[in-house]
């Protein structure tokens, strides 16, 4: 097998642990360097193989590169862009070879969820279409848990045992007051079309005696009287409620509660908001007084209470990806199967098509969610629990936990310039 | 001496380690049984005492005691709730002696922060003012770090550790995505009238070029235009912006950037909505995509990533108070004494006069904060830095940070309901 070069870039939102992929993917490539040269890391993205922004990964002390597993965001710079057809932009996709050749990239790594897939899968096509031999594979990656095939993705347990932990501790924190002040409390979570960040939460009681008496799906029409009905009989009952509600919840019309009216590169409305809008109404229609809390980038970058299961499963995607490569394959995917529940938990990696995954979104199946709406099932919890097993903290120094400082050392360019 | 019982109270809002104080009083007193009978722990707080809502503290096993040091929230319940003067409110004083007589109590600790403490000190003057012989140990308790003479409040290390880390973790987060999405983060922290919390933040860095770029203390006036002015010129120099800002931040008139309208118990305004309300003017004046998290109670009861300093702190503020009632204290507080600075930082717990704490604020010494008013100076670093240090993780159980769960056993009435 004839030595040649590679690519990895991070792709769509960045999680707590998707340079623990990175670490994986660089390690294994380290490890055969008999048939992977040099590793380039895309800088933002496919936007870096575009304009040959390419980072020198073989600068990075093998002390740094393991130190990416315990350090949250995106190392190399991660990007929302998403590559338009090969009809409508074939001159992008013909300055990918362009830059490819340059510096004989024969495998390319993207770490990334849906849209990114969709990326990956018309890099892996270039063979076919403009016969330019490369294999692509597309390294999972999404909080939002919305990959198809895979039990999971990687950076969605991290996020769930940020959000149930923090819902827990929050939860006592009402407890120990209600009597005299907050009787509400709302906690919004991400999670645009798919509720499962949302269900974590649940995980935080053993059932809807404990906080979070009350969860909100994107899946599931909101409706304001039933909503306003179960935050009554909550207070009512336990003296408090305690709401997690995802930013993704809308009306029967499709209507999102909060919609800050903005648009995303890849066209997806800028949500926020829903939790101050959530306790506005519940002010107005019942008179408790009300906290809320809204997570945002913080759950998805909350390392220090990263799950054990979900850094093994990054980490080991990233390397399977590697793997995959040299055996050949072209425009698949790693993904994680679960081989057993509960106590007997375990899971390994399969290999699953590109085509299956890209822009194919995975939401809530509706037995995970309860009759009347507003929680989880025995089954939802039984398919999240084990997502969350295990610590993994990261050192700390100083009181803080101790980041991977890269050099960032760019690869000296040898076309001339592009612009996106 | 002779044998009497105790009272043990959390008041106002809780924190990650006011259970620890709680820890250390209930095992400081179970270490005196021959002085101190039963531990009674007002249920809500003072309204405990005053509704003969008693837990018999005694029926909790020594390791349900012991699981309180790592459990957040208040465990016997807090409140917002401040005795008037006994001049207006005689009956009320009256009745706190009728269920002191009838349960023999003569210890009364009360663990809060400033209003609490003058509530501990109307108590303490029950001698004097009506006879009754009572010692009132004020345990200090404040995420907000405004008590004087204290060097800091417990549960303030905690939540300064938490935002510090948060703000680091999402820092990297934005930094990676800056390029084509988020210019601008905003955090919103807790810190009414002191900028302690926000100072925290800036520990996530080493200066202002690394974020957070930006701290907005409640000291210091809000001027639209010159905060504009450098959240431009960081998205220019860095790339991007995170921003931290105390829930008090106001303008130069005194008026709160957000106020939700609400007053409680102690007449505070009830704050929140400062972060969406900033990211509001951003979009505005600047036209960069922004995103905003508000912490709210996540922060004070993030028991999972608490300060080991601050955990010892609250437990052996809560375990001096015992041996300062045994003394024949009154009127005091446990406060704490810094000894040494940096890698020298050492502590111990020296006594308090209550008079010189109930009521006081303490404010951030205007040389903590940086010349242009949107940063923390080298001084505040080292004051801060010993506060967030060591780690004290909880231990886990199926993912997530086991708590005490108290049986909370009430102590039979004695006298005729008393409402308040």
């Amino acid at each position: 097998m004839a030595q040649h070069n590679a690519f990895y870039a991070q792709s769509g939102g960045v999680t707590a642990v998707i340079n623990a992929s990175a670490c994986g993917v660089i390690e294994a490539a380290r490890e055969n360097g008999d048939k992977i040269g040099k590793l380039y890391a895309g800088h933002n993205g496919i936007i870096g193989a575009l304009t040959e922004d390419l980072i020198d990964v073989s600068q990075e002390s093998d002390e740094n590169i393991a130190a990416l597993r315990h350090t949250p965001g995106g190392a190399f710079g991660s990007c929302r862009y998403k590559l338009k057809s090969i009809e409508d932009h074939r001159t992008q996709y013909e300055r990918l070879i362009e830059v490819f050749k340059a510096h004989d990239i024969r495998y390319f790594f993207y770490n990334g969820g849906g849209d990114s897939a969709d990326t990956c899968l018309k890099v892996s096509q270039l063979a076919e279409t403009m016969g330019y031999p490369i294999q692509a594979i597309h390294v999972p990656k999404t909080v939002d848990n919305d990959l198809p095939i895979t039990d999971n993705s990687p950076g969605f347990g991290s996020v769930a045992k940020y959000i149930a932990t923090s819902t827990r501790e929050a939860g006592l924190d009402i407890a120990s007051m209600c009597a005299t002040s907050t009787k509400v409390f709302i906690l919004e979570v991400m999670g645009r079309h798919a509720g499962w960040i949302a269900a974590a939460g649940a995980l935080a009681g053993e059932d809807a005696t404990q906080p979070p008496h009350i969860v909100i799906f994107p899946e599931v029409a909101f409706h304001r009287k039933q909503f306003m009905a179960r935050v009554d009989e909550c207070v009512n009952l336990y003296g408090y409620c305690v709401v997690v509600v995802s930013e993704g919840a809308r009306y029967e019309d499709g209507t999102f509660l909060a919609d800050a009216g903005n648009t995303d590169a890849f066209g997806h409305r800028q949500l926020g908001g829903v939790a101050p809008t959530l306790a506005g109404m519940v002010k107005q229609d019942l008179g408790y007084k009300y906290h809320w809390a809204v997570a945002d980038y913080l759950q998805r970058a909350a390392r220090h209470i990263a799950s054990k299961t979900d850094v093994e499963q990054a980490y080991a995607t990233g390397r399977a990806a590697v793997e995959m490569a040299l055996a050949g394959k072209n425009a698949v995917m790693p993904a994680i199967r679960r081989l057993g529940e509960g106590n007997d938990y375990a899971w390994d990696i399969i290999e699953a098509p590109l085509e299956q995954i890209a822009n194919h979104e995975k939401f809530m199946p509706l037995n995970y969610i309860s009759d009347d709406g507003f929680y989880i099932t025995e089954a939802c919890r039984q398919y999240l629990s084990p997502l969350i097993q295990g610590e993994d903290f990261p050192p700390f120094v100083n009181g803080l936990p101790a980041v991977a400082k890269l050099t960032l050392a760019k690869v000296e360019k040898k076309l001339t310039p592009f612009s996106i």
